[in-house]
């Protein structure tokens, strides 16, 4: 094989094929980036078995060929040549020889014909969605995923499809986000879970772009993403996700409105109490059109007035600030609905048409 | 006690008297910092015993005292604080109430009665040195201090006034650096050792300022500059600097001149392959007017050539490539002259006045 790219296409490529290298893996193949070069493309694949990425890059091919080659070996030496031409040649026992001006580097390839490809994916119904849109709404739910030990379901996001709807749901035992999209067209069902970490990768190399679309095809077993000249196809988790419908409750004794900037100030200051080790609870005492905020431990105490809008009952409730922060964080707008109903019931902080609604579980304070 | 001040003027002082701050230690007072408010002035200090360092912050007294209080508990609070006026209060227990705007923050303060103030140092003779010369000194020469393992001098930076000059020297057994610059006055002789973490620090809190001087002041045990509102003491390191001018030679058989950021790039490139772990040499080999480096490890290797002006004999020698790297970047010049003698003699880089001199020996090749 011999191919000449620019570095900046080579590591743009390699950037978005390394989210699916596996690091913890006695398997070598899995640690490699595949180099193909031939049918007119060069072509960068990794695959961890859960999930996979290609991607096509720029670049002239002089002879056709395919190496695999480990990540964490060639992205380096690929992010310190220079900014120009980048020469990629192998010799028949997959010696790597990298010329870039004068400077030449070796390093070791490895064959790739047993290289685990992409499973292949029967592009069926394509359903389009704008790269901004699928980037969003997963960074605005996957902080609540759950880690699985409990129930396999919850380390994944529950995706569901239904007409013109798509809706997205995470839970982790302590807390839920749901959020809803429109979607262009109407498409057949869809009820899929996918596991936390391919979107998290997704989410990464996907531009925040509003005008471009990312199509999005099922089969029994994957899901795949295809933009650019990017594929990204991520392993189902098989199983039904919990019905989160029955524990949603649009009751409530309290509705605060509080502006965001605010209250995260707040609550952000008091994580610095309120910490793992020591399970202090964030104190959310409401009283008239005032948000008091207190957190009391070992390291010091917090105590931090709001301005407020009201309706309803005066209420005092606990919960753990992380939680809190991860939802008001995950929240566009400047001014934020929050709705309670007594101590031992959840926090839901959403929106009026109900776009996202986020769900907190509150700590018992007595 | 009872103080105002604004949320920067206190963060700016934290910065700079917590690079004091011991965080290894039982000692809770050496994890403090103490506050002082009296005399119209507030002041901040830490000591660690070995390193103290005080200033003076801007800000309103309205009762007098003072206070400890630990440096990682107040820092993070005060950070996170609005960028608006603090108010800062203890109570008879030492108990410290920090206000901005309406959020209010308690945390446990000690009473500073036993602090270990800073040495009182008689302040006979000042040596008036700019910021500026007096900080890049430092970082071009600290990085090749020793661990003291051996000899606890070498943990220190050798400094020597005499006359007009002042020459500061560290070794750490495989090369030695060396700066001279020219003082503004004749000054009294003075042959110190100072720790290499107090130059370190003090670095760090030096502004790079060429108009404003340091003032500095020598007693028997320790060394005191002086700079702005702020005072740093360090103790010396007893016993007697190895002498480095008979390790000196300025014969050569080769003298190179090479384009330091060339250079710099591609002994860059060759730490990939020569690490900690392998101790594998960069070679450098120079014939006629090419300099070539190379790099062979078990990773992979490396192979680059830089056009040089060469004077005298070809030659091949191994060095480690992070010494030779450390003292590449502390050059200025764009242009760097490096001279060769055989390849079991060291290397020295210097300019032709000798204001600075790296001495780094070679790796055996064979």
């Amino acid at each position: 094989m011999k191919i000449v790219c620019s570095q900046q296409e080579l590591l743009n490529g390699l950037n978005i094929v390394s989210k699916a290298v596996s690091d913890n893996t006695t398997m070598a193949l899995l640690k490699c980036v595949l180099i193909q070069a031939g049918n007119g493309e060069i072509r960068l694949t990794a695959n961890d078995t859960d999930l996979g990425i290609e991607t096509v890059i720029g670049g002239q091919i002089e002879i056709a060929g395919m190496v695999a080659i480990e990540a964490k070996d060639f992205m380096p030496v690929i992010r310190k040549m220079d900014d120009a031409d980048i020469v990629i040649e192998t010799d028949a026992n997959c010696n790597m020889t990298i010329t870039c001006n004068k400077r030449k580097i070796s390093l070791c390839g490895k064959p790739g014909d047993e290289f685990t490809f992409l499973p292949k994916i029967e592009k069926k119904e394509n359903i389009a969605i704008s790269m901004m849109t699928i980037k969003d709404i997963i960074n605005k739910t996957i902080f609540s995923i759950g880690n699985g030990d409990i129930n396999k379901v919850m380390s994944g996001v529950h995706l569901v499809i239904k007409n013109d709807q798509m809706r997205v749901t995470t839970l982790d035992g302590h807390r839920i986000s749901i959020c809803r999209v429109n979607l262009k067209n109407i498409y057949e069902e869809q009820d899929v879970i996918i596991p936390g970490k391919a979107l998290n990768e997704l989410s990464k190399i996907l531009p925040a772009d509003a005008e471009k679309d990312v199509n999005i095809y099922f089969s029994d077993a994957h899901v795949l993403f295809d933009f650019d000249q990017t594929v990204v196809v991520s392993r189902l988790i098989e199983g039904t996700y919990i019905n989160v419908d029955k524990m949603m409750s649009s009751d409530y004794k309290t509705k605060v409105k509080v502006n965001k900037a605010s209250i995260i100030k707040s609550v952000d200051v008091s994580m610095l109490f309120s910490k793992e080790g020591n399970k202090k609870p964030l104190v959310i005492d409401i009283k008239d059109n005032v948000m008091e905020l207190k957190c009391n431990s070992p390291l010091g105490s917090m105590d931090d007035f709001l301005d407020i809008e009201k309706q309803g009952d005066d209420i005092m409730i606990g919960f753990n600030p992380k939680f809190v922060m991860d939802a008001l964080r995950a929240v566009d707008e400047e001014e934020i609905d929050m709705y309670f109903i007594n101590p031992r019931s959840p926090l839901y902080i959403k929106d009026e048409n109900e776009k996202y609604i986020y769900m907190i579980l509150p700590i018992n304070l007595s």
